[in-house]
């Protein structure tokens, strides 16, 4: 089992091209899994085009995997041949560190994301840390569940923290992360507003759960929530008005940004002093909140809404991805 | 009742004169005092100068008020003549608001400063609603606390909300605010590092609890303590560089500021992201927080380092403080 075919990116900004791989014997902690599926996810495309200047290449690309695992290492725990997993954004971590050890995984300094230095889910085969290898409930909708991998905790984390079912939440930005964002956020009880700036979204938000739209094009009407949101998620990864969204917040709340917005966040801290406001990030989630995340939308039936491709047009997709037009997320379906 | 006699700013930058006010009947949920000592907070020294732009002339400074009721209005509650009470910075809020009715008084929006629009503790008496008139322990060193009901719950109030005894806590700027926030980490039980860009200031840190000292202009310094603070209390009122004092903090932990700095604070979201890392702030604490921060002080002993005058020196005091000598507090005694 030691070569997999993988759609491969040579160098920054190039086309994917189907290769063999020999990735060597399998890690004593690690697992294999069979690709049925997975999801293409904008930072995909972030390290396709070397936006973070982390990449490496050649990459396969690909980190919201749906399959079944064919190999177990050796030292791996918990986990059986045949078993359906997902792994997502990491794909390992020390295991010895405070974060990790205290279960905060994915804060892990040493974490191996699935798709920098490492084959990601693009592939027939992909591997991963066995505790990074994340069970999947059984009444879950394998077919939608990709995007949930990485893209899902990413919004639902942030829930978990510091939302509660009669928190008053706003979602900045409905595209892959923010639908999911105002589904979940539906699911777990809250009051949801939706931001955009596509009027077109403004009815399929509110399909996806929202009590309430509001243009982002509109400085009036987020004036007018001065003081309302308990949470506010921002997904969007562009500089926005942040003293505008900052505003927004109700007394002793939290604008959160999941958005990897490369420019600085300037914010006034008098404002954010007088009201208590935090301004925070995060990233994925651990592999508990993982498993929690995936219970939760296997419970409440929430999935993203996808466009589906076989994963020989990949480049159709990522092209598709970068026009924007995507609703709301893509999956690759394994065919080779 | 209804004259006092005041220290009163006709205007911005003035220096203050000794009047007589006469300030009507007593408000029927107000309690007056008979002020025995009040601290001179730097925020005192920015409504002088109008710096924020929100001061009312004629002004009577002062919001750290130590003193005995003298008249209860018909009205107030848990109250009586001869109580030794405080009053901070709130000298009253509408007591129906949300944030009133949840006990975040702190947060109301229409909350009544005691030295904006109302006449303050620079006097023979002073005012408040009763909420916000704050009963005193028996074992308080009454000499002392006065910068404890403004400074004090400043710094007391973040440690509650945000540490436990195991946290590693960073002090940044150690001056009226930031010596009364390393003895209370201390006390509080918590691992406390001072940063200072005054030498002259490590030894007294380290006899303020401080366990370890760090120059706030060494960059290679606090570059080595990367990771490392679960909470930081930012107590400066100038720009620093946040990007590297964020850095300092823990994944999961928290920068939080509590000096009004004026510019805006500019982070880079990417490593706040990937750290699970949030930037708030925080004005002083419910009249609850306050009753606990000085229960808490009674207990633990602590007091801030002070200098005292006369109130008729006040003029002198101001001076003293605008040139940043004081070490760390100045108490004014009344002598009217």
């Amino acid at each position: 089992m030691s070569v997999i075919d993988a759609w491969v990116a040579k160098g920054a900004k190039q086309k994917l091209v189907r290769e063999k791989i020999d990735v060597g014997p399998l890690g004593p902690e690690d697992v294999e899994v069979q690709v049925e599926s997975c999801g293409l996810c904008h930072s995909d495309l972030s390290v396709l085009k070397d936006d973070w200047g982390l990449s490496q290449f050649p990459a396969v690309l690909g980190h919201e995997v749906i399959g079944r695992i064919v190999e177990v290492g050796s030292a791996a725990k918990g986990l059986k041949v045949g078993q359906r997993v997902g792994i997502g954004w990491t794909a390992g971590s020390c295991m010895h560190c405070r974060p990790c050890k205290s279960g905060s995984q994915h804060l892990c300094a040493q974490a191996q994301p699935t798709i920098i230095g490492h084959h990601g889910g693009f592939a027939n085969r992909v591997r991963a840390h066995w505790a990074w290898t994340i069970p999947l409930p059984e009444n879950l909708n394998l077919a939608e569940a990709g995007p949930l991998l990485c893209g899902g905790i990413t919004v639902f984390n942030p829930l978990v923290m510091y939302a509660q079912p009669t928190s008053r939440v706003g979602i900045v930005g409905i595209g892959g992360l923010g639908h999911m964002g105002v589904k979940f956020a539906a699911a777990y009880g809250c009051d949801v507003t939706a931001f955009t700036s596509n009027e077109s979204k403004f009815e399929e938000a509110r399909g996806f759960g929202a009590q309430h739209v509001v243009s982002s094009r509109d400085p009036a009407a987020i004036q007018k929530l001065a003081g309302t949101f308990d949470l506010l998620i921002v997904t969007a990864n562009v500089p926005l008005d942040w003293n505008a969204l900052m505003a927004s917040v109700a007394p002793n709340g939290r604008m959160h940004v999941v958005g990897a917005v490369p420019e600085p966040i300037a914010v006034a801290i008098i404002p954010m002093i007088f009201g208590q406001k935090s301004l925070s990030g995060s990233p994925t989630g651990s592999p508990v909140a993982m498993e929690t995340m995936l219970e939760f939308a296997a419970r409440h039936n929430v999935a993203p809404q996808t466009e589906h491709y076989p994963m020989s047009r990949i480049n159709d997709a990522f092209e598709r991805l970068e026009s924007g037009k995507a609703r709301y997320r893509i999956v690759l379906d394994a065919d080779f």
